[in-house]
């Protein structure tokens, strides 16, 4: 046994520890606080389990949907999390989740940090058949809460129909008959004045 | 597509939400709360992916561990969490929870409840170079998250080092070398006054 090696591997699953104190703007569904990081990463994880024959094209490999989506937010940790319709958050948040990968992944020996660092930089670029299914759940999982909870995070936030539906359309990449079912997920919430229309 | 099944599908989804709102008995590494089921699920499936060399005996199928672990604990959103150390609770522990499985996971289309019961009937019977591997990780975690956090949680239950070995040992059928690294941690929190001898 390569005990260095294990004391590194160790330390990361250590420091991975803080995504849980890493809170998101999206509701429980039973609306009791906000969710953090490492559960909104679990739900996608069993998503992919249970959606896996929705995703577009050809078979997938699963195995590699669930290790994005497994690391997807890890560099949150030190950015935070940012809130998919704050346009001035998004200004810098490539740089700072950049700086925050170049830490958090090379806590790990050389040929994993390399490894986690291509799952999270595909799932960034989102263009394999992989990369665009997990990027469809990361969208629709937190539409359906948000649908669950009659919308009151939209409401909060002053989030429009048109805002939602320009945030989740990429779903359709990803998943297209996810997509039609997100869409009358947005037609209904809006029929029942949970969105602004 | 085959909207009866897509709406059976997102029901699932839906309810397993609720297991962000079972706590367990260990805190997180920082102190600050208690950790819940889904967090905890996430933190094995991702420890899965950093530490699967040290699965004993054969090359393991890794999709087949992280299936495990995240269906693992979806039993406790009816029949709780059980502590670990806690006798009673572990009585009526199995009938509580194959009367949650027969709910939860037939809310899925019967092929996936299917294949979701046998991934957790696995996962207990602990048989397969896959579950030894999986339950291996479900005890190392809260064992290290204990050592993390000083022994306080092992404190409050007024649990002994000879519980805490005879807990544990069974992470040597799944992963050797992870039970000679636990040994080593509780060792060293024995000796440091966190764990009584």
């Amino acid at each position: 046994m390569d005990l260095h090696r294990l004391k590194q591997q160790i330390e990361f699953v250590r420091e991975v520890d803080k995504l849980k104190t890493i809170n998101r703007q999206t509701l429980l569904i039973d609306a009791s606080r906000r969710e953090n990081d490492a559960e909104h990463s679990w739900h996608l994880a069993l998503m992919a389990l249970v959606l896996g024959e929705y995703a577009g094209g050809d078979a997938i490999n699963l195995l590699h949907v669930i290790r994005m989506v497994l690391v997807h937010d890890l560099v949150e940790i030190d950015a935070g999390d940012t809130y998919c319709y704050d346009e001035a958050g998004y200004a810098d948040k490539t740089q700072r989740e950049t700086r925050a990968a170049d830490r958090i992944f090379n806590l790990l020996p050389p040929d994993q940090a390399t490894e986690i660092r291509a799952l999270w930089d595909e799932f960034e670029a989102s263009q394999t058949p992989e990369a665009k299914f997990a990027n469809a759940l990361d969208r629709l999982q937190p539409l359906m809460h948000n649908v669950f909870t009659n919308g009151r995070m939209w409401k909060k936030h002053g989030i429009i129909k048109s805002q939602v539906i320009g945030r989740n359309r990429k779903i359709a990449d990803g998943a297209p008959d996810l997509w039609t079912f997100a869409r009358n997920l947005i037609e209904k919430a809006t029929d029942d004045g949970h969105l602004a229309p």
